[in-house]
């Protein structure tokens, strides 16, 4: 069923010699299907082909794309059991989360469905006398997707960029990650089937293999491209954006980069409930190995016997837990290199470290502290851990939490655990928070990212490269289009959303 | 009453020894302010003060703002002709003109206030249940604005980037225009005073002299600075933006960077109305001495008896027009050399130039043809000349003209000049403009930009480094705000367009 072969617009393509597999974590064993990498010819056809599709492709109507959203759901549940198995052999998650991500996937398709049935979400505005000017918003050009290593299908071939970028009337490239290149292929076969069966032109949807950076480098730089969405690191997002404000005619990145989402426990908080506070941290720190870009990396106290207490807790609740099979041996690589590197900054003490246990590409959970002090002075306290990794930093006092708080670098979120009555007390340091985040919760966990408008998925630099658009939720289809205005149009020429 | 200071926050300083004179470009004569640059000490006490005035000055109310924002426009009033005649004295533009700009200054001003007098412009969303999620645009921070040569009130100190980032909460630091740095200290003095008046905090406004790039580098690459807003040359923001993109922490940059606006003529709409057009024409290529981004650069018609003939009359038309003084003697040195570099191309005939005139800085305007051919291989033919240029490209026939219309860059504008009944047989051309362009003009001009809902005044790259946002009209501000979400949040701790 898998072919390993690169999808150009309707056809399967594998002229390239060079090859690689995807593994299974849990065994470092090589997955059969032999996967061909996409050579330069083979990008150019597929950016060739979605721009000619973009003409066509720009004016369907909202019922047909809302049409072919809602039949890439159903091919996609018509995968059925296979995918999960696909997709829990090519990233040690569990089937629960595989079943759970692609009811996730579903939404999203079905929801931007919805969105785009009619056209309120282009904004149409009319102003002047007679025809005067009309103003709606009308898609960008064809995007390319970067897919996340670990949600290979919620932020991947079919997630929320390349449902969005569909939704609005853009062609979408994929380039696959290659960690999960079996499941990008079934999902971009089905995505295919229902281009066909819709009439929706050859091109508008490509999946790209890629063992490497070079194809994702090549699409970016490619003039048919308009636009990138990239779901992943800091030095790959990074990567991505600098390339496309390089080009002679530079290119919107959309690239969310994950951060340590900090969060403030106070000492009331710890002293009412630091028990509970600790068992359900200790799961957000380590659920899904601490491979979620809103995973609580730096948890902010003020020193107190009870805050001591409560590390000490933290700490033992952690250590207790199963370590967990990461995403694959890079994954784990790397997690192993930043959290030595942490423990090789000054103060920094690792507090609690789960079990080893026997199998491939287990991650050991770590807690770390350091004083407020130190923090302040190491800009390195602040880098991401991509792991089930977090640091406490205790501050002497309120004073120094605060100055911690107005050096943090970007972040997606942000938590406050404290009690109703502090919240007064609590102003200046929501407003400092304010500044630094894309969402703020209150006595709660950032994990767990709910598909909905009110959601803001992105942040300040670093977290994103543009604060100014959110990578979940209908709003994330304003990140593939621009305002256009007819000025004096005859009624005929004008689209029927502004008649 | 001019100081040549800098203004920073509340205080006028002028600490540099680097200083500069504006000109009287009719004359050529010294005008007598001595202005002095901003040192790098003074750009960092604007940018601290911006940064520190961000927190407090983000959470006013709307009605607050638009108190603000309504005062400058009074304040602006109050300084009555004397800011007419420091604006005509600086910019050798008319009377008449100058009036019209300060006119459009202040109903901008206006237009903002009444804008952000209710919360509906931060999109307020709510999803989820209890609390849940609640989502609204605030601002994104300190802003950067660079003002335009030829709009020294509009497009500069107090216009439409000032006006939109302050309305919004966003501080504002201007790089005042060393062409009119008289006129921009006059209107800086009005913005200080009414946010005095208002309650404002100090440093939302700094207005900085600067004679060339450096004061302008410098501010963009300072970390306190979050966006920039640019209405220049292409060279200029083009700069811009990629020292934004080199940042540390990059920030956006929208630069409004002119045009070519290609007019599409057929020779239908020649044949009846060839003598109108011709007229209309040398009037929209002439108008301002051309110096608009939506002057019209590019004629586009198909070769016929009756086009060589509109051509001739164009020709004509323009040539009895008078010479016209630009703004100032660097405008009309790049002019000269620009239109020179044109008649070095392959294949391009000038066929009308105007007398020249006494005065100094005065411009002949021109009007070149070439075919279509030549055009399609010569990209160097696309470049803008800012000034009263026009290319009249003669295309064998309708496939040359798509052809031509395919290899555009991006445009601000471009305009259809044809007959009603020849609409449908323009599907195929104005499908190809409108992937090139933000705004399509039907049987119009594209000088002229109203300030409304439903204007786009950008376009793709290289008419703006973003085409996703408008420079004109209320949705300008959204160049400004990013979505940010509370999850869970007491009431107490929301703002009160969010309860």
């Amino acid at each position: 069923m898998i072919t390993g072969k690169n999808q150009i617009g309707f056809n399967q393509s594998a002229q390239g010699s060079k090859t690689y597999h995807t593994i299974n974590p849990k065994t470092n064993a090589t997955n059969p299907t032999t996967f061909h990498e996409a050579t330069q010819s083979e990008i150019d056809t597929a950016c060739a082909k979605a721009k000619d599709a973009f003409t066509s492709y720009s004016k369907t109507t909202g019922t047909e794309r809302a049409k072919f959203l809602r039949t890439i759901a159903s091919e996609i549940e018509a995968l059925g059991e296979s995918l999960i198995q696909m997709y829990t052999t090519e990233s040690a998650l569990p089937e629960g989360r595989a079943n759970g991500e692609r009811g996730r996937t579903l939404g999203q398709l079905r929801m931007f469905a919805d969105l785009v049935e009619n056209d309120d979400w282009r904004n149409p505005t009319k102003t002047g006398e007679n025809n005067g000017l009309r103003k709606a918003l009308i898609p960008i050009g064809p995007i390319a997707v970067f897919g996340a290593s670990n949600f290979p299908l919620a932020f991947s071939t079919a997630g929320g960029d390349t449902a969005s970028a569909l939704a609005s009337g853009c062609p979408v490239i994929v380039k696959s990650h290659p960690m999960h290149s079996g499941t990008g292929e079934m999902i971009a076969t089905a995505i295919t089937k229902a281009a066909q069966s819709c009439d929706i032109p050859d091109g508008v949807f490509s999946n790209l293999n890629s063992s490497g950076i070079e194809v994702g480098e090549q699409l970016v730089k490619h003039p048919a491209i308009k636009a990138v969405g990239f779901t992943g690191s800091h030095k790959g997002g990074r990567a991505l954006f600098n390339l496309a404000a390089k080009r002679d005619s530079p290119i919107p990145v959309f690239a969310e980069m994950g951060s340590i989402n900090p969060v403030i426990i106070t000492t009331k908080a710890i002293k009412k409930r630091g028990a509970e506070l600790a068992e359900t941290y200790a799961g957000s720190i380590t659920m899904g190995a601490g491979q979620f870009c809103t995973n609580p990396g730096l948890i902010l106290t003020v020193v107190s016997d009870e805050t001591t207490a409560f590390v000490q807790d933290l700490a033992d609740k952690t250590a207790a837990l199963d370590a967990q099979c990461m995403l694959g041996p890079n994954i784990v690589k790397t997690y192993v290199k930043n959290t030595q590197e942490m423990q090789s900054q000054e103060g920094l003490k690792i507090v609690a470290t789960t079990q080893n246990a026997s199998g491939d590409n287990m991650a050991q959970a770590q807690i770390a502290t350091v004083s407020g002090k130190h923090f302040l002075k190491n800009s390195t306290l602040q880098q991401e851990v991509f792991g089930p990794f977090s640091l406490v930093v205790q501050s002497q006092d309120t004073d120094e939490l605060l100055k911690i708080i107005h050096t943090l670098e970007g972040q997606l979120t942000a938590t406050l655990i404290a009690e109703d009555e502090e919240l007064n007390e609590l102003q200046e340091i929501t407003t400092g928070l304010q500044e630094k985040v894309g969402r703020i919760i209150f006595n709660g966990v950032p994990t767990g990212v709910a598909v909905e408008d009110a959601m803001t998925h992105g942040g300040p630099y670093p977290a994103s490269t543009d604060s100014r658009f959110t990578a979940v939720g209908n709003h994330s289809i304003l990140r593939w289009v621009r305002p256009f205005s007819f000025q004096d149009f005859p009624e005929a020429l004008l689209p029927e959303y502004l008649k």
